[in-house]
């Protein structure tokens, strides 16, 4: 449906071609980053709740000329990094912000990372965000692949800047924002990996959904690895804060996860030299393959869940680290097609997918506030309806043993 | 000879004062990349084809803040980035590209490159010229030199920015344009190189020269190494293609390539699983050390010619990249100081030479489009008449063997 | 004591305010570097020898988008870079500059250099400063450390950018001029540390001082160590320059050095294949342990002093490159908490401290130029006060025989 030009009024009509309702480059090859304000007003759109997006470019430290996008929904503001692969810095709605507090307090513009550095962590230097992209070629931890190649922590896209950024907001109700960041990741001989990002949203919405497309443009069949970072510290985080998901297998990372796997769906507060736990965790979808992790806190009325399919991401990563405040109170709900063990342990485990010569993958995950008990006991439900029974087996061993390099 | 102000007219005065007519400083210390376009008519130079440089500043992407300039000598366009080592990225005449196509899309900056990751193969990611340097502390292929230390894939050159780059344009007939620019590979303790870079053409031309100027400012001798990948991809490239030179010898690069020695000079279409053969030739040059060596189509009618002096570029790299269309079809002809051994392979070869203190080495490669059955004939009658009779000796087995890291 | 407007007039109220009279943010996450010329005269200070503060950016090669900052004190012009960790590029001062001449010519941006490269000498493509950051994690040579993580040489501190950086002039007499710089060493899980940098200086000064906070922010304590490279060419330096200080221990840092023992506080002119040679030394303090090192020319009426304290400082390299100039022919003076070993071979020397959480550390060293012979004189007077007939050890081996990896 088009917009009306008459029913806006004189002064949208402008706004009303679709050049303008639609697609809004932010950033290609000939246009530079610019800081900016656009509104729902400037843009022509009537939607109930008016909604602004601002660009601004970072100065100063490791974080210059970082470009931010800021969607303001009219409830929730998210924030977006085009020049760290689309990643999504943090998403605050009113007092409670989703995100974490890292040790990195710069949004660090990967000119200045060296994946490479500490053994492969560098990674690590950059590190701050709500959702971090890693992939596509690899995820997890550095080390040497079979062939000798080592791969660093979590793959590329994290610190590849998006060649191109567009907001595009649809014509009609609800008038869905979108906001699209290109990725390449390109390597003569080795990869021709093209990452259609997309996050979206609804004006007056306090929820978002990250949706990826990932195409294999080379000729030939190509292995990738796909995880979404999801990390989340206070206030949902806490003492006796929950995870909850419909759970098929779950299994300790290794060893040292052992000792907490009895109580792997509950937080400890704070805990001095606690370093990190982390848990495999294989959910159970629901027929299409949907389904649910819910983190909530002690009082189970914040939470926050993540709607994805299993078909897309079929590995879920339980991470938490659960240290000090400073050292980054946080945990990591991780959706992906693989865990975090060094590629060349999860083929045998056969999480190490292909993708095909012109393949696409999808990757698609809601993000949504739940800031009541209502909200967090119908997301607990909805749970308990996908498990609906089935049974959760509890491997006491880890699915990898990495050995020392 | 001065250009009159008089002949010109009085709108030439200005354009007719050195410093404008001469030396046009597009890039460096105190004066930023910016986007502009200088004419013929603007520079007051009065040639018969008017010609055309414009610069511009890439965004996002990995290619945020690369530097481009295009000179248009009105029949042929030149693209040329001081941002990635004054490499020449392509030359369009008409409906003819000379370059290539490779995964990699965009003109990567080189503060985005780790030429360390990948095992220090970190340079494909930035690879998808038409002339790529490569050098000049090293080229060839990534592994520990004999003191352990990792020499990354080709060097470092590609990847420096130039530090200054002038446009000059001569002030009489053929009044040659001149891109020069410099680059600085400096390291305390290790290399005080610098190039002094230059691509020039002359107005109305489907040719230019390369014409680079190596000085070591160090008090000591010092080893290096220089390689001008030089790569064609369609339509020049294309079954039944054609190379031909004066060879004095030609050998397989590894055991791979035995298998097409007898074809060397022959390409095949897109071919997929090939991956690349590379052969290693040592051309003859005339009475000068003047050679050529030719690449054309299979019909004869379509080509590219590169002029050099063995004496200067002795080892000239045949490399067959004929994989499929979208992993890179490609051929690189590539005169060099050296093959693409390891460093430390390529001193027993006599390919390691050395520089002494203040000494300089030239470079020069004229690149010419045959763009006609006639020119392809003349430039194989050129390399007959260089070749003279003389004997090629086909020598069945590598130079050098490699041993796995 | 408040600058009285009424004492400057009514052009000076605007400026007598504090935000202009005190702090002038030239950088920070919402203020790009620019191109600007601050003087004490529109800042309102009244200071006898008027002073200037100008800002720039640099363009081209690896220099591409390096901020300085000049502070002419009236008598000296002192060169920050807020892009290379606040180092100090040199200070001239009429005919004399201390500083040195590297190979590397640029003022390099960190966005373009690889520590990890070279085996972990990336840092030697940007090392051409007057003072030199390293730190803060480690200092010293590259290589493994115990738990096989590779250390590039010197630490990060001289590539990372500053944050923040303010100028801030004192209100009162002497108007100390304060350049202050924040830089952040901070990587998830690994690292946590601010280091507040000051610059600072008076009108009309031949001398300055820096100083700077290290905090670690993180809850954990953790290792650090810094050393401050701090280096001098011609004119100072020169054949039978000498150095001097109160001595408590001196050795050679390696075997080589041990040559040159006997005359470890004299200088060679240029010579071809020196290479350098490495003294550590325990210098003393007085009973606040404050301490002075001085370089002086042959003729002894040319030189520089560093005042530290031991209790912040108590290693000292003396570093002597008397290669050809060319080469660098430089002299480094570094107090610093370390000395130049990688990181594994000082646990045992003791000379890898650690900060707790919170806790913070401070290091002044305070650089003037000695223009006379008066000065020079009294010096060296100052270093033989602080000797107080002490006694000089001579140890005669290495404090640590790194292995070969």
């Amino acid at each position: 449906m088009k917009i009306s030009a008459i029913a806006l009024g004189a002064g949208a009509m402008l706004a009303a071609s679709p050049a303008l309702a639609r697609d809004h480059v932010l950033l290609d090859a000939g246009k530079a980053p610019a800081n900016q304000t656009i509104t729902s007003k400037s843009l022509g759109v009537k939607s109930a709740t008016p909604f602004t997006v601002t660009t601004k470019t970072l100065h100063g430290g490791r974080q210059e000329g970082v470009m931010l996008v800021e969607i303001d929904t009219g409830a929730m503001k998210i924030t977006v990094v085009p020049t760290r692969g689309m990643n999504v810095l943090q998403a605050v709605a009113g007092d409670v912000r989703l995100g974490w507090h890292s040790p990195v307090k710069e949004v660090v513009n990967p000119s200045f990372i060296e994946l490479t550095g500490r053994n492969g962590l560098g990674w690590l230097e950059g590190f701050n965000e709500l959702v971090t992209r890693c992939g596509y070629e690899w995820v997890g931890h550095p080390g040497k692949d079979t062939d000798g190649t080592l791969l660093t922590l979590h793959g590329l896209a994290a610190n590849i800047p998006a060649s191109k950024v567009v907001l595009s907001v649809d014509e009609k109700p609800p008038y869905t924002i979108r906001l699209k960041g290109l990725l390449r990741e390109q390597a003569f001989k080795k990869v021709d990996y093209v990452i259609e990002t997309e996050l979206n949203t609804v004006p007056g919405a306090t929820a978002f959904t990250v949706h990826d497309k990932l195409t294999n443009q080379g000729d030939y069949p190509k292995e990738y690895q796909a995880l979404y970072h999801s990390n989340f510290g206070a206030p949902l985080l806490e003492k006796d804060a929950k995870f909850a998901a419909p759970v098929r297998e779950v299994s300790p990372f290794n060893d040292y996860a052992k000792q907490d796997l009895a109580t792997w769906q509950t937080y400890r507060g704070p805990t001095s030299g606690y370093d990190e736990t982390v848990y495999n965790v294989f959910p159970y979808g629901d027929a299409d393959g949907n389904t649910l992790a819910v983190l909530h806190n002690a009082a189970g009325q914040l939470g926050v869940s993540l709607a994805f399919n299993v078909n897309q991401l079929p590995a879920f990563s339980l991470w938490k680290n659960t240290d000090t405040e400073k050292q980054g109170y946080v945990t990591g709900l991780e959706p992906g097609t693989s865990f975090s063990y060094n590629r060349k342990y999860q083929r045998d485990l056969k999480l190490v997918p292909t993708i095909g010569p012109k393949e696409s993958r999808e990757f698609q995950i809601t993000y949504t506030l739940l800031d009541s008990k209502a909200k967090v006991d119908a997301a607990l439900k909805r749970v308990e309806t996908i498990q609906d029974g089935r049974k959760t087996t509890v491997r006491e061993t880890p699915l990898a043993v990495p050995k020392p390099e």
